[in-house]
């Protein structure tokens, strides 16, 4: 990893750029035109930084006046915006700097303006840093936290806050409007003094991006922390230390966003161990935080191996319990039933709880989609689950308009995204990793926007003048560009999540990763002794002699009762149910006859060779890309594109070979054989130091 | 690797056959026909062998008489032999043997018998063992020495002898009768009393098969066993201790074969070490075993990191002393100039030696071949040897009759083998390497033989029945077996070794693999500080941005001088220079205008691609073979060219990744993007238990 130096450097403006280290996200330097910026309203921390940045990117006409007004507008719905091509209103100071970063970034990508109204989705757009308080990052691929330092953790370095402006108006320029700074998984320590500080810190940096702090905590730090006897949340005790807890925390920073909470979940205290409920938990802290107007982010990942079939649990435990949260919590529900697979359907919780706000939770990291070597744009993944219809007040009933308020009255509204950001030059580790974290504000902001618009932006804000920056090169024609570069970038970003699908987990299929500690790579043979079953392989895919999948039919676990028909109806016969869930729901014979004609291992083992074509022509179109990418970027993710498409290989060959032990048929001929033998994949996979090609 | 004791059963006859583990090599029991076999020769252990040969395998007419004889006869040369339905005439007892194997082998082939006579072209067929004391085998890849064994070396059980005779039968099927049994980096201890005392029980189960045994000997053992003060060759001492080791030798083994040496090279004592020659060396030794009719196979392996070119060496040394060696004296020179490549031109010794013995060694362990992994049938490269013309003596001098006697008078002839025999039960270690023992000795017995035919009757011979001895399963019609099995698998083994090249070393590039101790897999960047030049890669293939290959033109190394014309001369043009050995001869540009018209560089890449391509064909071919083959050998094969499948792209991947630093020409789009980086595969190289498919 390049060091840090170099790049902060360039945040410092430094134009002479020598090689190009990805650390200007989307957010690249133009040379920009003058501009007067006219404003009524009372100076601010972020207007100014919305004159700052209209002064900074104008593409307009040179000297012409630009208008930023703060005025009530019934079309304005929170930050919302009016544009025109020299004008923004907005009703708050933030809805202003989102306009602008609208305007510009509608110049640099040569798109027309969108005059009129723009209303954000969702509330509160929030990135979850699962950042350890020793620097660590938990699912982090992309190097040490921006936020977290085992060493010095509180002193406070210029560099430190350089970085962490430098991440706020990333965020800002996409919407983003909260930061949970450490990891889910909490230390106690988190709410202690010191830690308290630095957060003030950070806070004090992100403020003037409209982005707020958030804190995860853990739910026993009364008793870890505070020394009380219990953390019982119907405690006295309990309910006042949370109470002065909170107070401290907001004298330090009075805008606090609140507290994000994983309770009886993987091991981690909740309520449940002193016999209370979910509610009765995210209740006490909601009612701590209100006197300042602050939010309980409450998270519903949560399983137990006592049950029979994890998917269903969190359903199990939720809907009882609707309508027993305080109006400021919001229930944070991952997009599937069981965690950020490549591909699930949506989460049964999504428009079932009616009297409860809920809220999305995406995984932008890339735990279990190749992490920092394979290029996978999320964006159609979210797409696809925002669009889903829940069928839950009617057809139409999305699971983005059951979150956004659109369906049901929620007083608060989010979407929270697990970030991929790290101390990586280029933030993300793959260049290609800023797609997804661009990708998530738009969405947030936006939750009807199309895959295909958000690839084009952030191609087009990303690489446009990439070429140039190669070594003495003269820009391309814009035709040439669009023809040559935007056009096959775009198939390229749009197709790479079906691709990840097909070499890893096609039809259904899910949780089949190698399931030691790092989830990268195939381990659908993984289960040790002792290990509980709800941990390995085995327990999903279910492979036998007689089939493959997982049997959650009204035969089975019954999880398809958990959606809204026709849904329910629709994915319990096997005959109607999309081949993209087939095995997600039903445990099939190998020969099974699929809507193509073909049996159903016949179909797997095309799917994983497709998967591993696709690589192979994405490395074609990226070789073909070279004369439009800068040469570092080029060789970098030309190498990254190399060791994914040995991954996809291996995940073809490892999963054909571990399945055909039980399906005892043979290969197509039509599929390229394998290039590993099935002992050979387990044993690397076993090594302690796994092969990463 | 198996249990030797379960195979030993096998040899004791057991025919409930319940798993093939292939320890039967080409020689599978048949239910034999009674036969009466008629001789007036006097009983001898060879003509005991014959007639039990016949009657363990005899396929012809039930009750036929067979009539062996001993008769002079001016046709038959050596252990020639003269042939009929009914009927072996030779002049030696070994010829009989010969000739009734030779019988059994057309009737279970099904062959037309080739009635009449046959003469072997070399007096001497024999295999190196390179076996150690210790058990261990150098380049050996099947298991440890079935000789030698670092406990109990000298407890001769009754399972070494059956492994011996079993060892000794399958090398007189094939006409082999010469066994080197210890490494030519040979200990001094060879020659010590307890050592020679269990060669003599390895010759007593050898000789019933007319297999001698000839030991490798260290030119300093008067010095270091001895305890002389020299080793010199002119001194008495020396001489004289040499002479009575030679007779303690023949004392306990009166049908003692001779001596092999390696001396003065890779760090070998030898002659020079005294400033005497090669011819003063080998004369030593060959005066002292004269007296016994024993011959000195003495190796021209020799070069020193002092000459600018490896392969011009063992010429420089021997060509002067020509003509100054005793006429028991063989010079044992490897088929090509450098070290059993893939592919190398012949040595330019053939036919230069003009009156000097002089024998071809050819390598049948795969050092540089995928070992015991990749399946490579190596009789196309020893036909390609043995036919190609010197010139020496005009037109039709090839290697072969320049080494058999056709062209130059000597006394003594033989052809050498590396043998690549361990405890394997299979003998050696991948299934198909047993085509390989097979293939040499048939053409030691026959220098012109096609590698076709080599393989029809191996294939016959070892997997006719395969597919009965399958659980159960009906034999296949022979014309089904014929169309689905034999067909295509004797086109497999044909396109074997050109695949071995095309993915490995192509157009002429050689000595470019991983050179850490094993040489497996690729290594073009090796080149550790201190190493001397010319065992690295970089030595060999001297890759830079002005092109690639080494000069060995008149204007580099001239090493094309010492081949006879017109070989010189169309060498010596690259365009008259054959595409296979252009880089072994010429260092050229990248961009060089081949005959197919496509750059240098392209036709590189499209060479490995396509070596690629035809492991992945042998594997479709394989596993259409399936049901002509018995369940365990099918397996095992599988997993093989499974792996051999990931050999091939790893080599493809590796050189042209870094060929491509100095070309810095893209690979050309019809050929499949890698899937490894440079960076991975070095790190992966220079990993201590390097990864192994």
């Amino acid at each position: 990893m390049k060091q840090l130096f170099f790049s902060l450097l360039l945040l410092c403006g430094a134009l002479t750029l020598k090689a190009e280290d990805g650390h200007q996200l989307w957010l690249r330097p133009h040379p920009a035109a003058p501009v007067t910026v006219v404003s009524a309203a009372k100076n601010s921390l972020l207007l100014a930084t919305a004159k700052q940045e209209l002064q900074r990117g104008w593409q307009g006409a040179a000297g012409a006046n630009v208008r930023l007004t703060i005025k009530k507008d019934k079309a304005l719905r929170n930050d919302g915006f009016r544009l025109s091509a020299t004008s923004v209103e907005a009703a708050t100071e933030a809805g202003l700097l989102y306009g602008v970063f609208e305007l510009l970034r509608r110049q640099q990508t040569g798109q027309p303006l969108a005059a009129g109204v723009s209303n954000p989705s969702y509330e509160l757009r929030v990135l979850n840093h699962w950042d350890n308080l020793d620097g660590s990052v938990e699912r982090g691929y992309a190097g040490q936290s921006i936020f977290w330092r085992k060493d010095s953790a509180f002193a406070v370095t210029a560099r430190d806050k350089a970085l962490w402006q430098a991440y706020a108006r990333a965020d800002a320029s996409v919407g983003i409007n909260g930061a949970v700074i450490n990891n889910v998984n909490s230390s106690p320590q988190m709410l202690s003094g010191p830690y308290l500080a630095r957060t003030k810190a950070i806070a004090d940096e992100l403020r003037p991006f409209g982005v707020k702090v958030f804190l995860s905590v853990k739910f026993s730090s009364p008793a870890l922390l505070g020394g009380l006897k219990t953390s019982d949340p119907l405690d006295p005790a309990v309910i006042s230390w949370w109470k002065n807890k909170t107070k401290e925390v907001y004298a330090l920073i009075p805008d606090f966003g609140g507290f994000v909470v994983k309770a009886s979940s993987e091991g981690q205290p909740g309520p449940q161990d002193y016999g209370r409920t979910h509610a009765d938990g995210a209740n006490l802290l909601a009612d701590a935080v209100r006197p300042f107007g602050g939010l309980v982010m409450w998270r519903a990942f949560v399983y137990s191996p006592a049950d029979k079939d994890r998917a269903k649990q969190a359903y199990n435990e939720f809907v009882p319990l609707d309508g027993k949260f305080r109006d400021n919590v919001i229930i944070q529900v991952k997009n599937g039933p069981i965690d950020f697979q490549p591909r699930e359907p949506f989460s049964p919780l999504f428009g079932a709880l009616k009297k409860t706000a809920v809220m999305p939770e995406f995984q932008i990291t890339q735990e279990y989609l190749g992490q920092s070597t394979d290029l996978v744009f999320l964006a159609p993944m979210w797409e696809e689950c925002l669009g889903s219809d829940t069928y839950q007040a009617g057809p139409g009933s999305t699971v983005a308009r059951c979150t956004d308020g659109s369906v049901y009255p929620q007083r608060h509204s989010a979407m929270a995204g697990v970030a991929n950001v790290g101390l990586a030059t280029n933030w993300t580790g793959q260049d290609f990793g800023q797609a997804n974290w661009y990708a998530f504000g738009r969405l947030a902001w936006n939750n009807t926007m199309k895959s295909s618009q958000i690839a084009d932006e952030w191609l087009r804000l990303t690489f446009a003048e990439s070429a140039t920056t190669a070594a003495g090169q003269p820009a391309p024609a814009a035709a040439d560009w669009n023809a040559h570069f935007l056009a096959p970038m775009t198939q390229l970003l749009l197709a790479s999540r079906e691709a990840a699908v097909n070499y890893s987990m096609p039809l259904g299929l899910h949780h089949i990763m190698s399931a030691t500690y790092d989830h990268y790579g195939p381990g659908p043979w993984w289960a040790p002794d002792k290990m509980r079953a709800d941990w390995t392989p085995p327990y999903y895919h279910q492979a036998a002699a007689n089939g493959v999948g997982f049997d959650r039919t009204t035969a089975g676990s019954n999880a398809v009762s958990q959606y809204h028909e026709p849904l329910a109806a629709q994915f319990n016969d096997p005959a109607t149910c999309p081949d993209e869930y087939l095995l997600w729901f039903h445990h099939l014979p190998w020969d099974f006859k699929m809507k193509s004609g073909r049996t159903l291992w016949d179909e797997l083992a095309l799917h994983y060779d497709l998967g591993v074509h696709q690589v192979r022509q994405f490395q074609q179109t990226w070789d073909a890309a070279r004369p439009y990418v800068d040469a570092e970027r080029f060789a970098t993710v030309q190498n990254k594109l190399r060791a994914q498409s040995g991954n996809a290989v291996l995940w073809k060959d490892a999963c054909l070979l571990y399945f055909q032990q039980f399906s005892r048929l043979p290969i197509p001929a039509s599929v390229e054989p394998p290039m590993h033998t099935l002992e050979g994949v387990i044993a690397n996979d076993q090594r302690p130091q796994r092969q990463r090609r």
